[in-house]
């Protein structure tokens, strides 16, 4: 099985050359974009790593399935839901029209970047700092890293260049779904900038994939929160290609553009990839590809 | 197992008086709102029925699945979806805006009225007749109803009241998608009208649950091909509520505005139901709360 | 005064070579697209010819001017503009989103192709012919050309690519603002097909400078619906360039797709122009830097 | 004429019980909504006023035809329309969807917000301050007040409640038209609150109707400028009502959300007009009626 990832991540690193690191972030604009790796932690307790990988990454979108997953812990479901939606919606994460133009009262999902940030402002803490800190510390819980923390560098680099995601928050307290414009904001950027690491990420899509047991048969998340999230995954997780990646691989996932991409094989294994070239989607474009020849190769799509 | 779908039938019977008749299409808006009937068909063999639903009714939009499996069996994928994408929009059914507004250059998936007349030009056949009669064979192979047929005065009066779908057609034309306009949407409107029952509906799904093999064991569609229709059912099969059907439900269905409903849980069963009142997404209301609570008492959701 | 204007025509001839023919409608994309031609017709009677061009081409969306003051006249301002609006659109002439996307009631002005054929379905006829028979009738009036008729060949050309036009029909018809959506269709395209000079248009011209006075002083148009054409000329005259050519010209036009402009100088002149070859917006591309430098020149604009 | 102005005023009063005032901004929200009042400056030196209207006012969306002219100004009409279009939109004015959804480069005209905000940055000064004194100078000068202010409170509410037009200018922002995001917001806000008197108004459409000379003769604007403001105030002065307006009026003019009404009748007169109370569309609905039986009484329309 180890040779078998590494053989196909050799088979796909080339592909890495034809993709585009996420440069308007400038510090992500600084990564190898021919880096590509991999770890699977199965159901019975083998940890596989392949490739060459940054030690560390940080988290980007793959954040939003922790705060969507943390929202409804403090909040329950029905308050979650009544401020976001559950639609998937065909258009980019970071677009504005459709609020507008169907006078939509909520941002249609929490994958979204306007309906993330919905999400990280009912997550319970006074202050930025609570906030950040609640968060990272279901990170660690859920990955078993104990250093988690924020990429200063990242986050400075992201709040320079936040001139979209200034213009949804401003949209979606015009809306009046959140209180705070800046604790909202900040909170989001400050989660997006986690630091995490492959393995990080195969345990949480472990632990997705056990309904919220973690490798150690723990309960971490209930079984109905994982399921949804999973959920949201299919439906949203990989941008507006998540259609085609259901059809193409059909495992639960989310991405982030640092390249990260985090999948959930239910009863099965967890994987966690990171691959910093992007697809014109803003997905990992090794990443993809290495998930969609495992998927065959393994048998494990959910349909 | 009987006496519990009949408890649920009776349950739900009351919200169908929430819900309002497909009344645009004159002869839709006949039926009687409080029917509500179901029937599973289990891989082990059993089949069970519940309700007084109408005897027969029409497949409507679930017929996008059956033309699509047809299409892929005459065209293979490639073609196929070098001509119709598959992402969920976020759009009703019959919207039209997004392919003028992003120059898309086909329609975002095979679900949506656009998409699927596309996918009925796909299918092999020199006159709608040739066409129709495919599409019917397939109906019949995957019902073992024999008598299937189209009912000619829903046909007529779609036909008559058509005025969206001819303007989607054409929107199709210039798109340089299809060849023949009046063959493409006669098609169509005639694969919409094709009558079936609920227990046609319980084996269409009990086979695509099988990977594509009937009630007796034979291997009537490609396994690849069963799980890409389930995929779109997850993705896009519940029209612009699918999202959430995803979340609430987690099985695979393909609704249509007859209020019929044809549902796949994998190696397990194949559902149909029919309650022609709908909510406001255009989804059967009974059959919906039908379907949510089954899945929560059964297990049956694939996430 | 004709020295000046033949040395215009020269100067923007050379121009033309970056213009494109309207080949979307093959006849069109057959003339000489470096032909460029000009009259003028002055409130004192005189009338001056300019630059080499085709001794006929067909109104296009000129028509719509004609078409709407005849609707006008037959039905009255009320019952006109309680099924088209009154406002620009910032959009191309074909364009059909804002009707689904914003829910309107209505085309949103005479001028984009939906909204003209609405106003062509209130012109009284009983059929195709009779309606035409007296747009046609309207034009020899306003043009003294007594061999005014269609050209069938532009026509039977525009017919077979009107894939966007009829699904522009289907969706009036389907907002119920027309009865008959082949009469609506046909009698528009006919209208776009009618053949004109460059000396007819300058009549018409002049006729809505002098606010509905003909060259011999005759009444043809009330004096309000001569006003309310020629301020639709402004707001929406000229696409969506209208906005520039209200400030870069001043002048009240309306372009076709053949090349013609119809310009009317409120007291002073009417102004015929054809150049074939149009910009990226539609209107000739000859004509309008023509018309820019004759409003600075002879000090035209309305502002 | 006196006698007349007051007739009209008693006359439309009641209509304004209609009307709705600005109540998303809480101090335009405690106006009087029965107030209505005009001021008629001629261009032989009369001076009418009649009605009862507040002493003082704020210019609000008036303000941007101010500013439009200090940019052309300062940077020329080259520079200032390389970063905002010239055409109507059909929106409303707070409108964004169509900067994404037509990956516009720029604003399409400088009347909506987001195009007025590009327009402000573009007024030379080093600070907040230094730009809004150049603005308040130039109103001083072309209405002859001499305590030209900012209303604080009106400014502090329009800040508190500004979520529409933060998101407006960091989408501005992204798309690299302005440098500094809250220089541009806060003068853009502090304009809108720039207190003004209906007399004022009048002085400054007389100067307008001139083509830049003020009631004194002296030239205050360039002719060019001046008839290029009278243009947009055609096109886009009046929200997107203005394209009936042009029709029902035919008077070059711009409103505001406090109920002001900035008119200009080329060679003949400037009419400033108050009425808080709002259309639908955001324009004084007393003002409104009143413009349109005075154009129709004396034979004011351009066109």
């Amino acid at each position: 099985m180890k040779n078998e990832l590494q053989q196909l991540v050799e088979k796909y690193r080339p592909l890495c050359e034809q993709g585009k690191l996420a440069d308007y972030i400038p510090v992500l604009g600084k990564q190898d974009p021919r880096s590509l790796g991999i770890t699977v932690m199965t159901a019975d307790g083998q940890t596989i790593s392949a490739g060459m990988c940054p030690t560390q990454f940080t988290l980007q979108s793959i954040s939003k399935v922790i705060t969507l997953i943390l929202a409804i812990m403090d909040c329950g479901e029905e308050e979650v839901f009544s401020k976001v939606g559950m639609e998937p919606t065909g258009d980019p994460f970071n677009s504005i029209y459709k609020m507008e133009v169907f006078a939509h009262t909520r941002p249609l999902n929490p994958m979204i970047n306007a309906g993330a940030m919905v999400v990280s402002s009912l997550i319970k803490g006074d202050s930025i700092e609570q906030k950040v800190t609640r968060i990272i510390a279901l990170v660690k819980q859920l990955t078993g890293i104990s250093q988690v923390g924020v990429m200063e560098e990242v986050y400075e680099s992201e709040l320079e260049h936040a001139h979209r995601n200034r213009a949804l928050v401003h949209i979606i307290k015009e809306m009046d779904l959140i209180k705070d414009v800046d604790m909202t904001l900040h909170t989001y950027l400050r989660q997006c900038a986690i630091r995490v690491d492959c393995e990080g990420l195969a345990k949480i899509g472990l632990c997705l994939a056990q309904d919220g047991k973690n490798e150690m048969g723990e309960q971490i998340i209930k079984p109905t929160i994982a399921r949804l999230a999973k959920t949201f995954m299919v439906t949203c997780g990989m941008y507006n290609a998540s259609g085609e990646f259901a059809i193409r691989v059909g495992i639960p996932a989310k991405s982030g553009v640092s390249g990260g991409i985090l999948a959930a094989v239910p009863h099965k294994m967890g994987i966690g990839i990171v691959g910093p070239a992007l697809d014109q989607k803003g997905n990992s474009i090794g990443g993809v590809a290495l998930l969609t020849e495992l998927a065959k190769r393994w048998n494990l799509s959910i349909f």
